[in-house]
C-alpha cells in the first residue's frame, strides 16, 4: 500500500537477514479488516506509507534463528502452524504499560500491518512471509484450530476477548451488540458463552444477522429497515422494558453511540470499542444517559497479549459451535488484493481473506 | 414550598400521632441544598407539592413510640443528638435493589423533601419537628461531630462517599474536580483523604476556591477568569502532559462535561455526579474521548444508607481537618426561608442552612 | 422436625389467618438438602425446634390478602407457578446490609425452614401450605421452567449463581469444581455457561459424576478411587502444569480445602462455599499456598435475592441444556419423609425432593 | 555474600564494559532488608551464591553508554539522583505477565541482589557501583525527596503500594496491620492515607510501634506484652465488636496469620503479604474463618514496576507527614556489614542501611 487513495501494488523483496531470535512465518492466511479499509482512507494518522498491510496473520514457521519458542518456554519447530500477536512492541515501562495497566496505551506500541514502513521490513501479512521479530509473542495454533478458524476470528476476536473482559457480564444480563462486523459478530458469541441471558445483534444486512445468529446470537434487529425508534422499542420489548444490563458498541458510528445510550438500563454498562476512527460527534445528555442512569460506560481499545493468548483457548474450546471460519467469507489472492479492498469497504461480507501465494 | 416558582409559606401542622417504631426528631439544623433550588424552579418532575422541603437534616430525639434504635440495634433516647438517612423507602426486592445492586435507582425510593407532599406528614427538615417513619435509618451523631459539622457536610456528603466509591482512587492519581459547591468540595476532601497524588478544584467565585483549599484541594482554578482552553492547559500542566487519573463532575453543566472528557488521562475514569437536572446537551466524540482514551465514563445517582454510615465515620475521623462547618455558611430563621432560597440560587455562599426554631 | 437426632413427625396445623400482603403456596415439591441433614444432625446453633423444614420450595398460590406482586409489581393470580426466596428477612439497614454489601451477614436474616419455630407458623416446604409472609420476594416460575426443573436446581442453584459471581470467571479460565453434590453440580454447569475453558469436577460416586458430565462438566475426577496426590496430578496434567485460574469448594470437607488451595494456580482464585459447618481445621501454609501464589481465597455465604432472581433466568435460558430436573433424582410424600432423610445423609442420590401430599 | 551462613566478604570487581544502553550508578545507599537476613540463612532456593546483595538502591548516575532515560522518554544526566525498579527482568509475554497479569509470578522474574550471582556482574547495591542493565526502569527521584527518605521506604514501601493495592480500602474501613517491621509501618502509613477510619499496628519492639504510631497507625499494640486473646479483645473492642474490614499480615508469622483470620470482620478482606519465606504452617478452620465470614483472603506477592513508580509520588507528596526517613535507622559502611546483618536479624531497629562508600 504505497499512499492512501490509490491501488495496492506487488513489490518483491529480498529474504532478510534473521537476527538471534528472530524469524520467518511463511504466510498462510491473513485478513482485510476495517482498520485496512482505514487505511487506505488515510483515516490513521502518523502511517509511514508505503506499508505491507495485514496485522493479523497466521501460517507456519518457515525458519528461525536459534530456537523459537512459545510464551511457555516450548520450542517451536519448522512447520508448526503459528499464530502471534500483532502488537509487536510495547514498552513495559511507561506508565500506561505499568501503573495505569493500559499497555494498548503505551506510546511505543507497534502493531504489525499499520505501523511499520514496508522499508523496515516485512511487518505485513499481505507478504509471502512475514518477519517475527525477536519478543514476538507466538503460539502454536491448537491441533484442532484451522487457519480458516483461526484468522476467521481475526482481529475481531482478539478485541472481542477484550470487550468482554471490560463487559464484565454477569449471568442472565441481556446484551446488546452494535454491530454485526467481524467484531460484533464475536462478541457476541463470546458473550453469550460468558452467561448473557439474552444476546441480541443490531446491524446488517441480513446475510451477516444471519451469520450472526448462527454465531450465537438470540435475536437480530435489521438496521437497514428499522427506525432508530422501532430499533429501542424492541430492545425494551425483549427485556420487559428495562434495557439491557449491557450495550457492546461495535459499529463505529455516532449515531449508534446515541441509540446505544438508550438502549442500557440503570446500572448498566456500555462498552465502546467500535470507534476505532473519528467518524464525527454525538450528542449526549449527561443527566439523561449518564448520571441518572447510574451508567459505566467503558472504552475499549486494542487488545494485549493476554487477549491474543485466551482467544486461542477460546478457538480450540468453541469452534465446534461457533463458526467462525464463516466469517472470513472469501479468500483472495495478491493480484486481487485490490478487489478485496473495495469488497471490504462496501461491507458486502463479513470479512475478505488474503492468501498470498494463490 | 406550595408550588414550583411562588414563595414558601409558613404553615403549621399538627404533631402527627406516631405509630409503632415511629419517632419525631426535633430540628436543629436543616439546609437548602440545589435540590431545594431546583425543586423551587419546578425541574423535577413527580414532585407532590406542596411539600416540606428539606432532606438532610440533623437534631434531636423529641419522642419515640416504642424503642428507636440505630441499626446496630442500640437504643436511643430522647434528646440524643440524630442523624437519619433522607432516603426512607426502596423496596429491597426489585432488581435494581438486588440483582443490579443499584438501590438508588428503585422506582419505589422515596426521599425527605422531595417526594412526599405536606399532606402526607412531615417529610422535611425545614419543619420545626421531623417526622421519622419506622424503617428509617437513624444513627446518634459521634460525640465529636456537631450539628454545623453534620449539616455542613450535608447531602453533598453523602453524595461524596459514593463519588469516591465510584472513582476507585489509587495511591498517586490526579483527581480533577469539576464544580466547587457543597459536592465539589467534599468530594475534593475524601479525595485527598483517599490517597490522592494531587487535587485540582475548577469552580468559582474566589471565596469558594479558598475554602476548596483549605478543605484540602491542592491547586483551585477559577472559572471565572480563565478560558476553557486555559483551564485544559492548566490541568494538563499539572499531569506532565497526561491528564487526570480521576475526574469527578459535580458542576451540573454541559459544557464541563466536554471540558472533563478533555482532561482525563488514557485509561482513566470520570465520574459523572452534577447532573441531577437536565441542562441541556453535550457533545461527545466516541472516538477522541472514550474508545481510544480507554476511559472508563461513572454516572453517580444518589446515596445509600451504607454512603450515609459511612460518611458519619468520615466526619468523625477528619472534623478536625476538615472545615466542613465552614461549608454551611450562614443560619435563617422559618421567616428568612425564601431569603435563603435566592442566596442559594445566586451561588452567592456555599450553603445556606436552616434552622426553624430560630 | 421435634428436635435433633429422633425422627420427623406429621402434625396438622390450622391454615393460619393471613394479614394484609401475606399468602399461601400450596406446595408442589420441597427438598431434602444437605442442610436439612445438619438440622438433624443437630449441627446448626440456634436452631428453636420444632421447626417445619425445607427452605427451598415451589409451588401455586391458594389465596393471597390483598394482590400479591412479584418484584417488578406485576399482580399475581390464585393458581400461579410460583417460587420465593427462601430469605425472608434481612434488616436492611445494618452495616452488613449497607456499608459492607453483604447481606448474607445481617444478624437479622430468617430463612425459612431453618430459623423460625414451627410454632412461628408455617415457614418450611415440608408443609402442605407455606406461608409467604408479607415482603417475601416472590416470582413467577418462568413457563417454560417446570417444578421439577426448579427444585432440582434448588438452594444449591442459588449458591451456584453466588458462588459464580463471586469467582468472576475469566473466557478460558480453567475451573475445578470439588463436590458432586448439588451445589457442585450447578457449580460446574454455571461455570462452563460462564465461560470457563475446562471444568474439572472431584466428587463420587460414579453416578453423580455422570451426572456432573451431563450437567457440562468436562472431566470428572473419582474421589473414591484416587488419591489426593493423583487427583493434583491429573489437575495439573489438564493445566499444563500451571494449576486451576479458578477453584470452587463445594465439599464442606478439610481435607479438601488443603487439595484445593495446591490446585490453584498462580495468581488464580479459590471460592469457598462448602463449609456451611464446622467439620474441623486445615493445615495451611500461608508461604507455600497464599502468599507466593499471589491466591485470592473467596468465603461465599448463603444467597441473596438478586440470586434467586437470576436462577429464574438462568433455569429459563438453560434448562434445555443442564438436566437439573435429573438432580432431584427421587420424590418422597410425607410418610417418607424420614427414609428420605436418610437417603440424604448417605449421599446416595444428588438429592431427595418432598411432595407433602403424596 | 559468599554462601549462606558465612560472613560476608569484600570484593573488589572490574568496572563493566557497558553495552548500548547501560548504564552505571554509583550508589548513594541501600539497605539490609528482611529478604538479605533470609538469603543469609539461606532460606531463599535456587539463590546462586556467592551473591552482591542489596536489592533497592539508590544513587548518582555515574555514567551511561548511550542516553539513559526515565519511562516518560526524559533524558537522563550524569549526576542525577536516582531510583530503579530492581525487578529488572520480567518476559512480558507468559501466561503470568499478560493473560494472568499476575507478573511478579513471571517464571523468568530476575530481582537485583538476590537472582543474580556476583559473577554476573554488579547486580547489587552494597557494591559501590551498581550496573543498570538495559531496559532496568529508572526514574530520578522527585526534588524533595532524600536518598534517606527513598531508602527508608525501600522494599518495604513498594511492597506497601501493592498491598493497599490489593487491599481496596473504603473509606472509614479499620486497617488492622500485623509487623511493625520496614512493611508493617509503611503500610499503616499508606493505609492511612487512603482513607482508614482507623489504623492498628501490631507489631514490637516499643521503639517500633511509636514509629508507627508517628508515621499514621492511630493505635499500636505490643506483641511482647499481650497475649492472643488480649490482641483480639483490644481490635474488638475498637471496632464496636465486629473486627476489621481489612487486615494486613506483615509479620511472616504463622501464628499471625491465625490471628487475622480472627481479627477480620464478616465481608472483610485479609491481604496475606508477609509470608516470604515458609516459617511453617497455621491451622485453619474454612467454616469459621473464610467461608461464614465471606471473608477475602488476598495473598500479594512482590512488586511490579508500577508499585515502584508509585512509590516515587507516594514520597514526594507525603515525605514531611512520614517519617520514612527514620525507618532507616542506622547506616553502616562495608567494612561494618556483617555487624549490619546480625542488626537485622535481631530486629533491634527498623532497617539498617548501607553507604558502600564510608
Amino acid at each position: 500500500m504505497p499512499a492512501p487513495r490509490v491501488p495496492v501494488e506487488l513489490r518483491e523483496f529480498p529474504e532478510p537477514d534473521l537476527p538471534a531470535g528472530g524469524a520467518l512465518l511463511r504466510t498462510a492466511l491473513s485478513e482485510v479488516c476495517g482498520t485496512d479499509v482505514h487505511l487506505w482512507h488515510g483515516r490513521l494518522s502518523g502511517v509511514p506509507y508505503p506499508i505491507i498491510p495485514g496485522h493479523v496473520t497466521t501460517g507456519t514457521l518457515d525458519k528461525a534463528r536459534g530456537t523459537l519458542t512459545d510464551v511457555q518456554g516450548n520450542a517451536l519447530a519448522e512447520g508448526d502452524r503459528l499464530a502471534f500477536f500483532d502488537v509487536h512492541r510495547t514498552c513495559g515501562k511507561c506508565l500506561a504499560c505499568t501503573a495505569h495497566r493500559t499497555p494498548t496505551r503505551c506510546p511505543s506500541r507497534r502493531v504489525y500491518g499499520i505501523t511499520d514502513s514496508a522499508a523496515d521490513g516485512l511487518f505485513g501479512g499481505w507478504a509471502q512471509k512475514v518477519y517475527l521479530e525477536p519478543g514476538v509473542v507466538v503460539a502454536k495454533l491448537p491441533d484442532r484450530v484451522t487457519f480458516e478458524d483461526y484468522i476467521g476470528g481475526g482481529c475481531g476476536l482478539l478485541t472481542s476477548v477484550h470487550i468482554i473482559e471490560r463487559a464484565k457480564i454477569v449471568l442472565g444480563d441481556t446484551v446488546v451488540v452494535q454491530g454485526a462486523g467481524a467484531v460484533g459478530m464475536s462478541a457476541a458469541a463470546l458473550a453469550k458463552k460468558s452467561g448473557a441471558g439474552l444476546v441480541i445483534v443490531i446491524g446488517g444486512p441480513q446475510t451477516r444477522l444471519d451469520l450472526a445468529l448462527d454465531m450465537g446470537a438470540d435475536h437480530a434487529i435489521d438496521l437497514d429497515t428499522t427506525t432508530a425508534e422501532e430499533r429501542l422499542a424492541r430492545v425494551m420489548d425483549l427485556t420487559s422494558g428495562l434495557g439491557a444490563g449491557v450495550v457492546i458498541e461495535a459499529a463505529g458510528s455516532p449515531r449508534a453511540f446515541e441509540e446505544g445510550l438508550l438502549m442500557a438500563r440503570n446500572g448498566g454498562a456500555y462498552v465502546i470499542a467500535g470507534h476505532y476512527t473519528n467518524t464525527g460527534n454525538s450528542t449526549v445528555n449527561a443527566h439523561e444517559h449518564i448520571n441518572r442512569k447510574h451508567l459505566d460506560i467503558r472504552g475499549c481499545w486494542g487488545s494485549e497479549a493476554g487477549h491474543f493468548l485466551r482467544a486461542l483457548q477460546v478457538l480450540d474450546r468453541y469452534r465446534d459451535e461457533i463458526p467462525w471460519h464463516r466469517v472470513g467469507a472469501r479468500t483472495y489472492g495478491l493480484t486481487e488484493i485490490n478487489e478485496a479492498l473495495k469488497v471490504a469497504e462496501s461491507l458486502a461480507i463479513p470479512k475478505a481473506l488474503v492468501d498470498p501465494w494463490r
